[in-house]
């Protein structure tokens, strides 16, 4: 098949088999992610309803609650921990800071309620490992929301390395920017607490794309890591990476060059380079996202403009527990990426190659 | 300044001081860059004239002889160092394998000619570092030939950022790669050979753009390096590095991802990112180079495609011997380069971080 023939077809969900059916979520943790992107995307959705809001106070929660017209109850973290209105919600979508993530994981599963939780997965490789001993104990599937696997133009590129258009990927570049302290002036927020977000900020909460992104295109893991990182900035004084530069070694033998940095302008790329073409994905990483095919027979570009991210992540997951289907992104998916993550900070601070 | 007015001027040759003067260049070392880039490049030049030709054979120097109208002697690189016709020329041209540079840039220095010596410098830094001396000694000028100092569009980049039109620079990509085997079937070429290549071939003939690129934009200097590098292909058996990753620090806190191949896609670009901006230089080192700048004032795009580069490159070493200025690109700007990548080879060695 000849690469336009990719380009034009429309942007379809290939992973959508249920047209039917509805899965009820509690969202545990009402930051300006879950306010701003999550709840519109889930009102749009095909098979997903609010109906349980959860944060750390009443008020907050019955804040967001006025803006939901399926709520059947807001709560506080405690009250959802405790069990309450569990016949009122079927799954729970965690967007608490990572350090939170086990705890709430661990009482979704508990009361028997599917996860989605939002990346990285913990603040550590260690609580990572209990969630997944929480969900696999209590049989509830667990899904990591790497947003950029139901992304279309991902999974378009995704399909064009399968299909050897760009030949043997070699080399790939990944870049992840944004200015944390101008989208929220305060410094004393939790991406930047150690105890809340776990081995630091940009490679966690931003480094993560290049490196899960890529390892969702090449079909490949990570096997080895090598970094350099620093902090300069007095809001940055307790995490070790205001910026970092790190390289990975997947298991097909393509490396990746990725930076990374929370005090920087707002710049999201990833390349990819093989033997017979290149793609681009940029912006790659906030929302629109651009791809570019370029091989012998010509350059080839597009934007899915019509699909939100978030809607996708959405139901996707809810069409695979409405199938009783595997997730892609379970638990021992995003805990390879909290290895890599550990691996990159002890390569920096160690001035070493890691293998995994 | 707002950043439409560096788009909106002419592009200009900020460096030229001379109009009047000619430098006669004897061309050593006759392969495919020098007769289809260097020659038509001489020809158009303000300041420049070739009078000579040297090569490995007479008749291959004939032959080369045949299309300069202005040649006064072709003849053998034993010619040349015995110093046959040193009358007819005031300069060099070096563009033989990098482990030949030293013998032939002594030879110059011996005859009292200025040397503008291809990029890497040699094979070794032991052997950089005896051309230093040998042009020292001898009171000749040495300039190694990075043609993107003189590219309009990266001596813009290099303003815009000088200038803080992208805020502090943060964080480097550079991506050099070329399908070298396509470009020239023989598998058995010096750029694949050790001991005419020297360290590697991918890093110190296509990495080098990006790893002094950058420099140059930043004016900043490399302090640290990290890499990962492998060869699968049998043609690069006995190098090290079909393709390399690598890292560089420089001394403003920057630092770079690298991806650098010979058996991948015609791909090239150079990325930096600020506080406030970020630059693309892409195609970055293959000619036509373009640069786009955004910033919170909006996105600028140009492409300087009247500007040759080795033209530009070659006017300008003229100009600055014409007016006895030194020149930027010296001896030791490229020995820095050389132990850099001395450096990234043995980082990757040792799967350590080196420092410079």
């Amino acid at each position: 098949m000849d690469l336009q023939k990719y380009f034009d077809a429309p942007v379809s969900r290939d992973w959508q088999t249920m047209n039917d059916g509805t899965v009820r979520f509690a969202l545990v943790g009402l930051g300006w992610w879950t306010t701003d992107f999550v709840i519109p995307a889930v009102a749009d959705s095909d098979l997903c309803t609010v109906t349980v809001a959860v944060s750390g106070s009443a008020d907050k929660a019955e804040h967001v609650a006025s803006d939901v017209d399926t709520l059947k109850a807001a709560m506080t973290y405690d009250e959802f921990v405790d069990g309450a209105a569990t016949e009122s919600y079927d799954a729970v979508y965690i967007a608490t800071p990572n350090s939170r993530h086990r705890e709430y994981a661990e009482a979704a599963a508990r009361h028997g309620k599917a996860v989605l939780c939002e990346k990285p997965m913990e603040a550590t490789v260690e609580d990572a490992e209990a969630m997944i001993d929480a969900c696999d104990d209590a049989g509830v599937t667990l899904m990591v929301a790497y947003r950029m696997h139901t992304e279309p133009m991902v999974r378009l590129a995704r399909r064009v390395v399968a299909d050897g258009h760009i030949g043997d990927p070699r080399l790939v570049q990944g870049m992840n920017a944004q200015p944390l302290l101008e989208m929220n002036g305060d410094l004393d927020q939790w991406r930047l607490d150690p105890d809340l977000t776990g081995y630091g900020t940009s490679v966690m909460d931003l480094g993560i794309y290049p490196l899960n992104t890529a390892r969702f295109v090449l079909d490949a893991d990570p096997v080895a890591v090598q970094s350099m990182m620093i902090s300069k900035h007095e809001a940055f004084a307790d995490v070790p990476d205001e910026r970092a530069t790190f390289a990975v070694r997947y298991d097909d033998g393509t490396y990746a060059a990725c930076g990374t940095s929370q005090n920087a302008f707002d710049t999201t790329s990833l390349d990819i380079v093989g033997t017979n073409g290149n793609l681009t994905l940029k912006p790659a990483f906030h929302m629109e996202t651009t791809l570019t095919v370029t091989t012998d027979d010509g350059t080839y570009e597009s934007t899915a403009e019509s699909a939100d991210q978030m809607e996708e992540e959405f139901d996707y997951f809810a069409n695979q527990l409405l199938a009783g289907e595997k997730v892609y992104a379970d638990g021992r998916h995003g805990l390879l990426d909290m290895r890599a993550i550990a691996a990159i900070h002890d390569a920096a601070d160690r001035g070493e190659t890691i293998r995994l």
